[in-house]
């Protein structure tokens, strides 16, 4: 189904998809003084004396700023803040909705690292979490570097991380049911973007896979000089160092994951794959290959990103329980302990996982709460 | 009464003033491919190519930033981001409580002019305005008058034109009270930060009387050498241009107003006033002459910023209408003419207005009515 028209008309009948709520209506004088002037100075005096009880007395203990600067909005590209700001706003509808965390949508008219930085940074006491969200790549690797370094609160770029735990989640359970060991599997990622860049660190952070990533230009070998410090990371995870095309990559390959474009992958590339082998094909809306291609040239398990096929791998099984926990367990750093964690926590909800289902969905139940327990 | 015990109690009751309310709950893959991915591809793509339109999708339409870099904070002073915040927040509470509006509260943590607008320019695509608070003079004259300049929607910076527009209401009703005209009204004015300049130059507009400001040093005139530029405008109002001490100016003074220190105008000053003066005496939480004195001493009217007096000065009176005007008239810069009808309108509210009735109460119906239907 094209959601298109249906989403342009209910947009437009909100007019605004979030709303603040007060705690309380001030419609007295004595609320008038208790939350607002004279009774609020006193509060406002203990915590500048106390910042590190701000929380306790202010919303710093539930809130999330979802930032972006419109540079990769969902499959649209750099369409700017504005075309931004519906997407932000969705993610903090989600947030409320499956983690009941008060998240700000906040677009950004700045598009340099050190801009981005520098308002981030300014911001930063208003919020207790930091997602940040859409901003392309390489960018968004050096944003989220230095704004977990110079903040006391997380920071997650969840294009980065949520997609990587979630994938993480999938393929722990892909190689249980197709009986396969991870650390021993030919992976391939097409994609060095910010989620291809995430998920073959965190792969290869939790099972040391070898790795072989493909862009545009084909394999990511170290013969090339046109790596970014990235990709160079992603080429050192490729054992055999040969270049070549997709095709060549997906050869004997007992993964596929795409995080690309659509179409890329096709039947007779499949079929010269591994026995029964695992396809995670996560372009938007379309995948690098349709599920029931996949099946007929004898994938044994495919996900996708979509919620109308089996194994959607959807990043709302993970931020949303993430930011949870953090502001729960007072937890400043988000960890790669704790994204392989949250992703063995996603993999474990499914208690008997089957071919058409190795992740939970969307709105299973006890999603968030397996997930934020973890974050500690 | 003293409510800092119970304004500490409750904000460490309540965690948090706010909270955001999403206007439909994400339940179903349905709402899910609606709200976000993917139906909200089609809303991002439409407001990129149509800007304009963006506060018709999202909740441009009725946000408004409340920005604070903590350095003027109520008669705390410069307290820092982290104690501005419940003040922030209280503020937010009252622009929802008064005008429905969905205020968030931005704490900086910057402190330069330079620093300020650009992070405040930075993510100003994300509101619908911008309410500028607690922020020391003079920095904040700068601050206000570049971001007016540079940005397109509403930006009031409201200790400045808050207080001056209710200030304003309230001696249109004085003056009426007390058979005077404003025009021909020596006014004396004391305490130059962000209130006092803002009173000094909407009076002035209003009806060019003669204005004697004061600050620590005594009269402000021509022949010191140490006036900022606001305090040279302050000079310019002053006709006489007589230097002296705070006892000097309010003598023969039909008009005191007061946004300085407590306890600063005596009893002894105020005999030396015009027959029936008017006394605005605004320093909080303890005003520059208490009303039972004021009176006692032959004062005709007097106005403070408490509650527990008649004749609150209460800025609440003004940005909640200010802002809900601005916003659903799609008014861009709030201008002095703005700033006089709302204070016109505000004093029109008292049909019949008497010696302890020349200003709304904070809490009298049709207020954020009367001051939005003048902002066009």
């Amino acid at each position: 189904m094209d959601y298109s028209q249906l989403a342009l008309q209910k947009h437009k009948e909100l007019k605004g998809k979030i709303t603040i709520a007060p705690r309380d209506i001030v419609d007295s004088k004595e609320k008038l003084s208790t939350y607002y002037s004279p009774g609020v100075g006193a509060v406002s005096s203990y915590v500048a004396e106390h910042p590190e009880e701000t929380r306790e007395y202010t919303w710093l203990n539930n809130n999330v700023a979802v930032i972006s600067d419109g540079s990769a909005v969902l499959g649209l590209g750099n369409i700017g803040p504005y075309g931004a700001l519906p997407v932000m706003e969705g993610k903090a509808m989600l947030f409320k909705s499956f983690a009941d965390i008060d998240a700000i949508p906040i677009v950004l008219d700045v598009h340099t690292a050190d801009e981005i930085v520098a308002a981030v940074k300014a911001i930063a006491p208003s919020f207790g979490g930091i997602n940040l969200e859409d901003i392309a790549a390489p960018l968004c690797f050096e944003v989220e570097e230095r704004l977990k370094n110079d903040l006391s609160i997380p920071v997650m770029h969840d294009d980065q991380h949520g997609t990587a735990i979630v994938t993480l989640a999938g393929l722990i359970n892909a190689a249980k049911v197709t009986n396969r060991s991870l650390a021993d599997s030919k992976i391939v990622l097409v994609g060095a973007g910010a989620a291809g860049v995430a998920i073959a660190k965190l792969i290869h952070l939790y099972a040391g896979s070898t790795i072989v990533a493909v862009d545009s230009k084909g394999i990511i070998t170290n013969n090339r000089s046109d790596l970014n410090p990235e990709k160079q990371i992603l080429a050192s995870f490729n054992n055999t160092q040969a270049d070549g095309t997709l095709a060549d990559a997906v050869k004997d390959a007992d993964i596929f994951i795409g995080v690309s474009q659509p179409g890329l992958l096709t039947t007779d590339m499949v079929k010269t794959m591994a026995a029964n082998p695992i396809v995670f094909a996560m372009a938007n809306p379309v995948p690098e290959i349709m599920p029931d291609e996949a099946k007929a040239a004898g994938v044994a398990i495919i996900a996708t990103g979509r919620s109308d096929f089996p194994n959607q791998v959807n990043n709302s099984l993970a931020f949303p329980g993430i930011f949870r926990g953090a502001l729960d367990h007072g937890v400043t750093k988000i960890t790669d302990d704790h994204k392989i964690a949250a992703a063995e926590a996603i993999a474990a909800l499914v208690t008997d996982p089957s071919a058409d289902k190795i992740i939970p969905g969307p709105f299973d139940a006890g999603v968030v709460e397996a997930v934020s327990n973890v974050i500690r």
